[in-house]
Protein backbone atom coordinates (compact mmCIF):
# COMPACT_ATOMS: atom_id res chain seq x y z
CA UNK A 1 0.00 0.00 0.00
CA UNK A 2 1.47 3.29 -0.72
CA UNK A 3 1.82 5.88 1.90
CA UNK A 4 1.45 9.75 1.88
CA UNK A 5 3.38 11.84 4.16
CA UNK A 6 3.04 15.20 2.53
CA UNK A 7 -0.02 17.59 2.31
CA UNK A 8 2.04 19.08 -0.88
CA UNK A 9 1.82 15.53 -2.63
CA UNK A 10 0.64 16.14 -6.16
CA UNK A 11 -1.54 13.46 -5.61
CA UNK A 12 -3.15 15.49 -2.26
CA UNK A 13 -3.75 18.81 -4.18
CA UNK A 14 -5.56 16.56 -7.14
CA UNK A 15 -7.72 14.95 -4.49
CA UNK A 16 -8.27 18.31 -2.87
CA UNK A 17 -9.29 20.00 -6.15
CA UNK A 18 -12.31 17.33 -6.20
CA UNK A 19 -14.36 19.20 -3.68
CA UNK A 20 -14.83 21.83 -6.62
CA UNK A 21 -17.70 21.40 -9.37
CA UNK A 22 -14.97 22.97 -11.77
CA UNK A 23 -12.18 20.34 -11.52
CA UNK A 24 -14.97 16.77 -10.72
CA UNK A 25 -16.20 18.49 -14.27
CA UNK A 26 -12.96 18.51 -16.12
CA UNK A 27 -11.51 15.33 -14.55
CA UNK A 28 -14.48 13.58 -14.94
CA UNK A 29 -14.53 11.89 -11.82
CA UNK A 30 -15.65 12.67 -8.00
CA UNK A 31 -15.27 11.76 -4.39
CA UNK A 32 -17.51 10.13 -2.14
CA UNK A 33 -17.00 9.98 2.15
CA UNK A 34 -17.05 7.61 4.88
CA UNK A 35 -17.54 3.90 5.37
CA UNK A 36 -20.78 3.56 4.05
CA UNK A 37 -20.52 5.59 0.57
CA UNK A 38 -16.72 3.85 -0.39
CA UNK A 39 -18.49 0.01 0.46
CA UNK A 40 -21.17 0.82 -1.83
CA UNK A 41 -19.21 2.24 -4.10
CA UNK A 42 -17.31 -0.48 -4.14
CA UNK A 43 -19.63 -3.07 -4.31
CA UNK A 44 -20.61 -1.34 -7.57
CA UNK A 45 -17.03 -1.81 -8.88
CA UNK A 46 -17.19 -0.30 -11.87
CA UNK A 47 -16.92 3.45 -11.11
CA UNK A 48 -14.20 3.30 -8.07
CA UNK A 49 -10.61 4.54 -9.42
CA UNK A 50 -9.26 4.39 -5.77
CA UNK A 51 -9.28 4.15 -2.65
CA UNK A 52 -7.51 6.64 0.03
CA UNK A 53 -7.33 5.80 3.92
CA UNK A 54 -6.11 7.57 6.88
CA UNK A 55 -3.62 5.74 8.77
CA UNK A 56 -5.14 5.77 11.40
CA UNK A 57 -8.32 3.38 10.12
CA UNK A 58 -7.70 0.34 7.67
CA UNK A 59 -10.13 -1.53 5.46
CA UNK A 60 -12.97 -3.68 7.01
CA UNK A 61 -11.54 -7.35 6.55
CA UNK A 62 -14.81 -8.45 4.88
CA UNK A 63 -14.68 -5.73 2.15
CA UNK A 64 -13.26 -6.39 -1.24
CA UNK A 65 -11.20 -3.80 -2.94
CA UNK A 66 -10.00 -6.25 -5.48
CA UNK A 67 -7.41 -4.69 -8.04
CA UNK A 68 -8.67 -1.13 -6.44
CA UNK A 69 -5.12 0.80 -5.73
CA UNK A 70 -5.35 1.78 -1.71
CA UNK A 71 -3.38 4.82 -0.52
CA UNK A 72 -3.02 5.64 3.17
CA UNK A 73 -2.31 8.88 4.00
CA UNK A 74 -1.81 11.06 7.44
CA UNK A 75 -4.50 11.94 9.78
CA UNK A 76 -3.74 15.87 8.33
CA UNK A 77 -4.45 14.61 4.87
CA UNK A 78 -7.62 12.84 5.47
CA UNK A 79 -8.87 15.46 7.11
CA UNK A 80 -7.98 18.09 4.83
CA UNK A 81 -9.87 15.68 2.35
CA UNK A 82 -13.17 15.98 4.65
CA UNK A 83 -16.17 18.00 3.93
CA UNK A 84 -18.11 16.52 7.10
CA UNK A 85 -17.93 17.60 10.74
CA UNK A 86 -16.29 14.05 12.21
CA UNK A 87 -14.06 12.59 9.25
CA UNK A 88 -14.57 8.91 9.10
CA UNK A 89 -10.91 8.87 7.08
CA UNK A 90 -12.05 6.44 4.45
CA UNK A 91 -12.64 8.54 0.71
CA UNK A 92 -12.68 7.14 -2.75
CA UNK A 93 -12.17 8.54 -5.84
CA UNK A 94 -14.89 7.75 -8.61
CA UNK A 95 -15.80 7.85 -12.57
CA UNK A 96 -18.86 10.10 -12.99
CA UNK A 97 -21.66 7.65 -14.37
CA UNK A 98 -22.00 7.76 -17.99
CA UNK A 99 -24.51 5.01 -18.53
CA UNK A 100 -26.99 4.58 -21.32
CA UNK A 101 -30.21 5.24 -20.37
CA UNK A 102 -31.95 4.72 -23.27
CA UNK A 103 -34.29 2.01 -22.35
CA UNK A 104 -35.47 3.45 -19.00
CA UNK A 105 -38.79 2.41 -18.82
CA UNK A 106 -39.97 4.67 -15.67
CA UNK A 107 -37.59 7.86 -15.34
CA UNK A 108 -37.68 10.92 -12.43
CA UNK A 109 -36.74 14.41 -13.95
CA UNK A 110 -35.69 16.90 -11.54
CA UNK A 111 -35.43 20.95 -12.37
CA UNK A 112 -33.83 23.13 -10.40
CA UNK A 113 -33.62 21.36 -7.08
CA UNK A 114 -30.73 23.80 -5.23
CA UNK A 115 -31.01 22.50 -1.99
CA UNK A 116 -28.49 18.98 -1.54
CA UNK A 117 -30.08 17.54 1.10
CA UNK A 118 -33.56 17.28 -1.14
CA UNK A 119 -31.53 16.78 -4.17
CA UNK A 120 -29.99 13.50 -2.67
CA UNK A 121 -32.78 12.17 -0.82
CA UNK A 122 -34.77 12.51 -4.25
CA UNK A 123 -32.54 10.13 -5.71
CA UNK A 124 -31.74 7.93 -2.66
CA UNK A 125 -36.37 8.01 -3.02
CA UNK A 126 -35.81 7.06 -6.94
CA UNK A 127 -33.49 4.58 -5.97
CA UNK A 128 -36.18 2.96 -3.27
CA UNK A 129 -39.00 3.20 -5.75
CA UNK A 130 -37.38 1.15 -8.31
CA UNK A 131 -36.72 4.09 -10.93
CA UNK A 132 -34.99 3.01 -13.61
CA UNK A 133 -33.00 6.68 -14.22
CA UNK A 134 -32.96 10.13 -12.84
CA UNK A 135 -32.20 12.91 -15.17
CA UNK A 136 -31.19 16.43 -13.28
CA UNK A 137 -31.54 19.42 -15.03
CA UNK A 138 -29.94 22.99 -15.20
CA UNK A 139 -30.16 25.23 -12.38
CA UNK A 140 -30.09 21.96 -9.80
CA UNK A 141 -27.21 21.90 -7.14
CA UNK A 142 -24.47 19.49 -8.82
CA UNK A 143 -25.30 15.52 -8.60
CA UNK A 144 -21.48 15.03 -7.26
CA UNK A 145 -21.61 17.79 -4.18
CA UNK A 146 -20.90 16.42 -1.48
CA UNK A 147 -23.93 16.62 0.94
CA UNK A 148 -26.11 15.75 -2.60
CA UNK A 149 -23.78 12.07 -2.30
CA UNK A 150 -24.10 11.48 1.63
CA UNK A 151 -27.78 11.95 1.56
CA UNK A 152 -28.45 9.87 -1.13
CA UNK A 153 -26.33 7.14 0.37
CA UNK A 154 -25.26 5.29 -2.11
CA UNK A 155 -27.83 5.14 -4.65
CA UNK A 156 -25.52 7.16 -6.80
CA UNK A 157 -23.80 3.43 -7.69
CA UNK A 158 -27.21 1.63 -7.97
CA UNK A 159 -29.03 4.02 -10.66
CA UNK A 160 -27.47 6.33 -13.71
CA UNK A 161 -28.05 9.75 -12.46
CA UNK A 162 -26.93 12.21 -15.03
CA UNK A 163 -26.83 15.79 -16.06
CA UNK A 164 -29.41 16.61 -18.90
CA UNK A 165 -31.43 19.07 -20.74
CA UNK A 166 -34.83 18.40 -19.96
CA UNK A 167 -36.62 19.38 -23.23
CA UNK A 168 -34.68 16.80 -25.15
CA UNK A 169 -35.64 14.41 -22.47
CA UNK A 170 -39.25 15.30 -22.87
CA UNK A 171 -38.74 14.66 -26.95
CA UNK A 172 -37.27 11.75 -26.37
CA UNK A 173 -39.95 10.25 -24.14
CA UNK A 174 -42.36 11.42 -26.27
CA UNK A 175 -40.92 9.72 -28.91
CA UNK A 176 -41.57 6.48 -27.53
CA UNK A 177 -45.08 7.56 -26.03
CA UNK A 178 -44.01 6.93 -22.76
CA UNK A 179 -46.55 9.43 -20.29
CA UNK A 180 -44.54 11.96 -18.63
CA UNK A 181 -46.46 13.57 -15.63
CA UNK A 182 -45.41 17.37 -14.08
CA UNK A 183 -45.92 18.70 -10.74
CA UNK A 184 -48.10 22.02 -10.27
CA UNK A 185 -50.09 23.38 -8.37
CA UNK A 186 -52.17 24.81 -11.31
CA UNK A 187 -54.22 23.49 -14.29
CA UNK A 188 -53.47 20.13 -12.43
CA UNK A 189 -55.08 16.80 -11.88
CA UNK A 190 -55.09 15.24 -8.44
CA UNK A 191 -52.48 12.54 -8.36
CA UNK A 192 -55.04 10.21 -7.18
CA UNK A 193 -56.32 10.58 -10.72
CA UNK A 194 -54.12 9.19 -12.96
CA UNK A 195 -53.50 5.55 -13.36
CA UNK A 196 -50.07 4.95 -14.38
CA UNK A 197 -48.98 1.69 -16.56
CA UNK A 198 -45.56 -0.02 -16.50
CA UNK A 199 -44.07 3.32 -18.08
CA UNK A 200 -43.83 6.64 -16.63
CA UNK A 201 -41.82 9.85 -16.08
CA UNK A 202 -42.49 12.18 -13.28
CA UNK A 203 -41.28 16.06 -13.32
CA UNK A 204 -40.58 17.75 -10.06
CA UNK A 205 -38.96 21.34 -9.70
CA UNK A 206 -37.64 24.15 -7.39
CA UNK A 207 -38.12 24.16 -4.06
CA UNK A 208 -39.93 27.63 -4.29
CA UNK A 209 -41.04 27.93 -8.06
CA UNK A 210 -41.82 24.47 -8.69
CA UNK A 211 -41.56 23.34 -11.84
CA UNK A 212 -40.65 25.35 -15.07
CA UNK A 213 -43.45 26.27 -16.79
CA UNK A 214 -42.33 25.74 -20.63
CA UNK A 215 -41.89 22.17 -18.99
CA UNK A 216 -44.76 21.97 -17.64
CA UNK A 217 -46.78 23.12 -21.02
CA UNK A 218 -44.72 19.57 -22.79
CA UNK A 219 -46.35 16.90 -20.32
CA UNK A 220 -48.62 14.09 -20.80
CA UNK A 221 -50.46 15.64 -17.35
CA UNK A 222 -49.54 17.97 -14.63
CA UNK A 223 -50.06 17.06 -11.21
CA UNK A 224 -50.85 18.41 -7.92
CA UNK A 225 -50.57 16.40 -3.86
CA UNK A 226 -53.87 18.02 -2.42
CA UNK A 227 -53.22 19.90 0.99
CA UNK A 228 -55.53 18.92 3.53
CA UNK A 229 -54.52 20.88 6.48
CA UNK A 230 -52.99 24.62 6.43
CA UNK A 231 -49.51 24.48 4.98
CA UNK A 232 -48.59 25.67 1.91
CA UNK A 233 -46.81 22.67 0.29
CA UNK A 234 -45.03 19.96 1.06
CA UNK A 235 -41.03 19.47 1.01
CA UNK A 236 -40.04 18.77 -2.62
CA UNK A 237 -38.53 15.59 -1.45
CA UNK A 238 -41.80 14.34 0.15
CA UNK A 239 -43.52 14.81 -2.67
CA UNK A 240 -41.58 13.29 -5.08
CA UNK A 241 -41.02 10.06 -2.91
CA UNK A 242 -45.56 10.39 -2.35
CA UNK A 243 -45.91 10.83 -6.48
CA UNK A 244 -43.32 7.98 -7.06
CA UNK A 245 -44.98 5.36 -5.10
CA UNK A 246 -48.14 6.15 -5.97
CA UNK A 247 -46.94 5.67 -9.76
CA UNK A 248 -44.97 2.71 -9.31
CA UNK A 249 -47.90 0.84 -8.01
CA UNK B 1 -42.91 51.33 19.72
CA UNK B 2 -39.78 50.29 22.40
CA UNK B 3 -36.45 50.47 21.26
CA UNK B 4 -33.22 48.64 22.86
CA UNK B 5 -29.89 49.75 22.21
CA UNK B 6 -28.24 48.12 24.89
CA UNK B 7 -27.36 44.18 24.53
CA UNK B 8 -27.03 44.28 28.10
CA UNK B 9 -30.64 45.03 28.16
CA UNK B 10 -32.14 42.04 30.62
CA UNK B 11 -35.16 41.49 27.93
CA UNK B 12 -32.59 41.06 25.95
CA UNK B 13 -30.91 38.70 27.83
CA UNK B 14 -34.17 36.47 28.48
CA UNK B 15 -34.74 36.74 24.60
CA UNK B 16 -31.61 34.99 24.06
CA UNK B 17 -31.85 32.24 26.57
CA UNK B 18 -34.71 31.11 24.31
CA UNK B 19 -31.63 29.63 21.87
CA UNK B 20 -31.29 26.94 24.99
CA UNK B 21 -34.28 24.09 25.42
CA UNK B 22 -33.86 24.69 29.06
CA UNK B 23 -35.09 28.28 29.16
CA UNK B 24 -37.82 27.34 26.81
CA UNK B 25 -38.88 24.59 28.63
CA UNK B 26 -37.88 26.90 32.14
CA UNK B 27 -40.38 29.71 30.61
CA UNK B 28 -42.85 27.75 28.48
CA UNK B 29 -41.63 29.60 25.52
CA UNK B 30 -40.05 29.94 22.73
CA UNK B 31 -38.60 32.16 19.43
CA UNK B 32 -39.46 31.95 15.59
CA UNK B 33 -37.13 33.93 13.51
CA UNK B 34 -37.67 35.26 9.89
CA UNK B 35 -41.33 36.78 7.93
CA UNK B 36 -43.03 33.57 7.23
CA UNK B 37 -42.48 32.06 10.70
CA UNK B 38 -43.43 34.96 12.46
CA UNK B 39 -46.51 36.17 9.88
CA UNK B 40 -47.41 32.45 10.37
CA UNK B 41 -47.42 33.08 14.47
CA UNK B 42 -49.35 36.17 14.05
CA UNK B 43 -52.10 34.23 12.05
CA UNK B 44 -52.23 31.92 14.95
CA UNK B 45 -52.07 35.04 17.20
CA UNK B 46 -53.60 33.08 20.47
CA UNK B 47 -49.61 31.68 21.22
CA UNK B 48 -47.45 35.12 19.93
CA UNK B 49 -46.25 37.27 22.76
CA UNK B 50 -44.24 39.85 21.48
CA UNK B 51 -42.53 40.63 18.07
CA UNK B 52 -38.86 41.63 18.09
CA UNK B 53 -37.71 43.48 14.71
CA UNK B 54 -34.46 45.01 13.79
CA UNK B 55 -34.52 48.91 12.97
CA UNK B 56 -33.41 48.00 9.45
CA UNK B 57 -36.48 46.60 8.74
CA UNK B 58 -40.08 47.01 9.82
CA UNK B 59 -43.10 45.02 9.80
CA UNK B 60 -44.96 44.62 6.51
CA UNK B 61 -48.23 46.90 6.34
CA UNK B 62 -50.58 44.53 5.36
CA UNK B 63 -50.04 42.52 9.02
CA UNK B 64 -51.83 43.00 11.72
CA UNK B 65 -49.69 42.85 14.91
CA UNK B 66 -52.86 43.28 16.68
CA UNK B 67 -52.81 44.33 20.15
CA UNK B 68 -49.25 42.44 20.51
CA UNK B 69 -45.88 44.13 21.78
CA UNK B 70 -43.23 44.87 19.20
CA UNK B 71 -39.98 46.02 20.04
CA UNK B 72 -37.53 47.85 17.81
CA UNK B 73 -33.86 46.56 18.72
CA UNK B 74 -30.17 47.64 16.92
CA UNK B 75 -29.23 45.29 14.17
CA UNK B 76 -26.15 43.97 16.72
CA UNK B 77 -29.01 42.61 19.01
CA UNK B 78 -31.45 41.37 16.44
CA UNK B 79 -28.32 39.40 15.11
CA UNK B 80 -27.10 38.08 17.97
CA UNK B 81 -30.74 36.60 18.29
CA UNK B 82 -30.29 34.68 14.78
CA UNK B 83 -29.50 31.39 14.31
CA UNK B 84 -29.39 31.68 10.56
CA UNK B 85 -26.57 32.13 8.17
CA UNK B 86 -28.76 35.53 6.98
CA UNK B 87 -30.93 36.70 9.59
CA UNK B 88 -34.11 39.13 8.00
CA UNK B 89 -34.25 40.69 11.47
CA UNK B 90 -37.45 39.54 12.99
CA UNK B 91 -38.58 37.63 15.30
CA UNK B 92 -41.72 36.30 17.84
CA UNK B 93 -41.00 35.13 20.94
CA UNK B 94 -44.50 32.53 21.74
CA UNK B 95 -46.37 30.42 24.07
CA UNK B 96 -45.50 27.11 23.67
CA UNK B 97 -48.45 24.70 22.90
CA UNK B 98 -51.08 23.41 25.93
CA UNK B 99 -53.66 22.49 23.56
CA UNK B 100 -55.93 19.72 23.99
CA UNK B 101 -55.65 16.47 21.64
CA UNK B 102 -58.03 14.20 23.56
CA UNK B 103 -60.45 14.66 20.45
CA UNK B 104 -58.13 13.83 17.46
CA UNK B 105 -58.92 10.98 14.71
CA UNK B 106 -56.06 11.12 13.15
CA UNK B 107 -52.76 11.56 14.61
CA UNK B 108 -48.92 11.28 13.97
CA UNK B 109 -46.55 9.71 16.53
CA UNK B 110 -42.89 10.19 16.39
CA UNK B 111 -40.23 8.35 18.40
CA UNK B 112 -36.74 9.77 18.57
CA UNK B 113 -36.38 11.15 15.43
CA UNK B 114 -33.12 12.98 16.12
CA UNK B 115 -32.58 15.40 13.00
CA UNK B 116 -33.77 18.69 13.06
CA UNK B 117 -34.83 18.71 9.57
CA UNK B 118 -36.46 15.49 9.52
CA UNK B 119 -38.44 16.48 12.57
CA UNK B 120 -39.81 19.59 10.84
CA UNK B 121 -40.23 18.06 7.59
CA UNK B 122 -42.72 15.24 9.65
CA UNK B 123 -44.57 18.46 11.21
CA UNK B 124 -44.85 20.30 7.94
CA UNK B 125 -46.28 16.67 6.24
CA UNK B 126 -48.24 16.14 8.91
CA UNK B 127 -50.31 19.45 8.22
CA UNK B 128 -49.90 19.32 4.69
CA UNK B 129 -51.86 15.59 5.33
CA UNK B 130 -54.31 17.23 7.54
CA UNK B 131 -53.20 14.86 10.45
CA UNK B 132 -55.17 16.32 13.42
CA UNK B 133 -52.38 16.34 16.42
CA UNK B 134 -48.58 15.17 16.00
CA UNK B 135 -46.86 13.51 19.39
CA UNK B 136 -43.04 13.72 19.82
CA UNK B 137 -41.38 11.31 21.95
CA UNK B 138 -38.97 11.29 24.04
CA UNK B 139 -35.27 11.33 22.29
CA UNK B 140 -36.40 13.27 19.59
CA UNK B 141 -35.17 16.35 19.20
CA UNK B 142 -36.48 19.64 20.54
CA UNK B 143 -39.88 20.23 18.87
CA UNK B 144 -38.88 23.80 19.07
CA UNK B 145 -35.27 23.72 18.30
CA UNK B 146 -34.76 26.24 15.74
CA UNK B 147 -34.15 24.58 12.79
CA UNK B 148 -37.62 22.44 13.37
CA UNK B 149 -39.30 24.98 13.25
CA UNK B 150 -37.84 26.54 9.83
CA UNK B 151 -38.29 23.24 8.19
CA UNK B 152 -41.61 22.49 9.79
CA UNK B 153 -42.71 26.53 7.90
CA UNK B 154 -45.01 27.19 10.21
CA UNK B 155 -47.08 24.17 10.96
CA UNK B 156 -46.13 24.94 14.52
CA UNK B 157 -49.55 27.28 14.68
CA UNK B 158 -51.55 25.08 12.49
CA UNK B 159 -52.40 21.94 14.53
CA UNK B 160 -51.10 20.89 17.81
CA UNK B 161 -47.68 19.07 18.03
CA UNK B 162 -46.95 18.09 21.52
CA UNK B 163 -44.32 15.92 23.27
CA UNK B 164 -45.51 13.28 25.27
CA UNK B 165 -44.92 9.71 26.43
CA UNK B 166 -46.00 7.55 23.19
CA UNK B 167 -46.89 4.11 25.69
CA UNK B 168 -49.43 6.48 27.36
CA UNK B 169 -50.84 7.31 23.89
CA UNK B 170 -50.66 3.59 22.49
CA UNK B 171 -52.98 3.13 25.71
CA UNK B 172 -55.13 5.94 24.85
CA UNK B 173 -55.64 5.36 21.61
CA UNK B 174 -56.36 1.63 22.19
CA UNK B 175 -59.12 2.61 24.53
CA UNK B 176 -60.72 4.60 21.84
CA UNK B 177 -60.69 1.44 19.54
CA UNK B 178 -57.83 3.97 16.65
CA UNK B 179 -56.04 1.64 14.83
CA UNK B 180 -52.46 2.44 15.68
CA UNK B 181 -49.82 1.39 12.99
CA UNK B 182 -45.72 1.12 13.55
CA UNK B 183 -43.49 1.15 11.14
CA UNK B 184 -41.23 -1.97 11.03
CA UNK B 185 -38.98 -3.95 8.84
CA UNK B 186 -39.52 -7.36 10.05
CA UNK B 187 -42.97 -9.12 10.68
CA UNK B 188 -44.72 -6.14 8.97
CA UNK B 189 -47.64 -6.30 6.24
CA UNK B 190 -46.76 -4.09 2.99
CA UNK B 191 -48.13 -0.43 3.75
CA UNK B 192 -51.05 -1.29 0.75
CA UNK B 193 -52.33 -4.59 2.20
CA UNK B 194 -53.77 -1.79 4.64
CA UNK B 195 -57.10 -0.23 4.49
CA UNK B 196 -57.58 2.65 6.80
CA UNK B 197 -60.93 4.71 7.96
CA UNK B 198 -61.75 7.85 9.27
CA UNK B 199 -59.34 7.61 12.43
CA UNK B 200 -55.72 5.69 12.63
CA UNK B 201 -52.02 6.88 14.28
CA UNK B 202 -49.19 6.20 12.50
CA UNK B 203 -46.01 5.75 14.60
CA UNK B 204 -42.76 6.46 12.99
CA UNK B 205 -38.95 6.12 14.35
CA UNK B 206 -35.82 6.92 14.66
CA UNK B 207 -33.72 7.57 11.84
CA UNK B 208 -31.35 4.31 12.15
CA UNK B 209 -33.25 1.87 14.39
CA UNK B 210 -36.35 2.53 13.46
CA UNK B 211 -39.48 2.24 15.86
CA UNK B 212 -38.64 0.86 19.55
CA UNK B 213 -39.31 -2.97 19.66
CA UNK B 214 -41.74 -2.34 22.99
CA UNK B 215 -44.23 0.23 21.41
CA UNK B 216 -44.41 -2.13 17.66
CA UNK B 217 -45.41 -4.73 20.21
CA UNK B 218 -48.80 -2.91 21.16
CA UNK B 219 -49.69 -1.53 17.87
CA UNK B 220 -52.83 -2.75 15.92
CA UNK B 221 -50.58 -3.53 12.81
CA UNK B 222 -46.84 -2.84 11.47
CA UNK B 223 -46.60 -1.78 8.03
CA UNK B 224 -43.14 -1.41 5.50
CA UNK B 225 -42.48 0.41 2.60
CA UNK B 226 -41.48 -1.83 -0.07
CA UNK B 227 -38.13 -1.07 -1.63
CA UNK B 228 -38.33 -1.81 -5.43
CA UNK B 229 -34.60 -0.83 -5.93
CA UNK B 230 -31.13 -1.10 -4.63
CA UNK B 231 -31.41 1.60 -1.38
CA UNK B 232 -31.74 -0.03 2.08
CA UNK B 233 -34.42 2.36 3.08
CA UNK B 234 -36.20 5.31 2.89
CA UNK B 235 -35.42 8.91 4.86
CA UNK B 236 -37.90 8.87 7.46
CA UNK B 237 -39.58 12.37 6.20
CA UNK B 238 -40.32 10.66 2.94
CA UNK B 239 -41.71 7.46 4.21
CA UNK B 240 -43.96 9.17 6.81
CA UNK B 241 -45.18 11.32 3.89
CA UNK B 242 -46.05 8.29 1.59
CA UNK B 243 -47.76 6.84 4.73
CA UNK B 244 -49.87 9.37 5.38
CA UNK B 245 -50.97 10.01 2.64
CA UNK B 246 -52.23 6.51 1.64
CA UNK B 247 -53.63 6.14 4.81
CA UNK B 248 -55.50 9.49 4.46
CA UNK B 249 -57.28 8.38 1.69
Amino acid sequence: MKYIESVNNPKVKQWKKLLTKKERDKSGTFIVEGFHLVEEALKQGEQVLEIIVSDKVGLPPRWDAGSTPVTSVTEEISTSLSETEAPQGIYAVCRQSNQEVQDAKTMLLIDAVQDPGNLGTMIRTADAAGIDAVVVGRGSVDIYNSKVLRSAQGSHFHLPIIRGDLHEWIDKLQDKNIPIYGTALEGASAYTDISSGASFALIVGNEGNGVAKDLLSSTTANLYIPIFGKSESLNVAVATGILLYYLKK
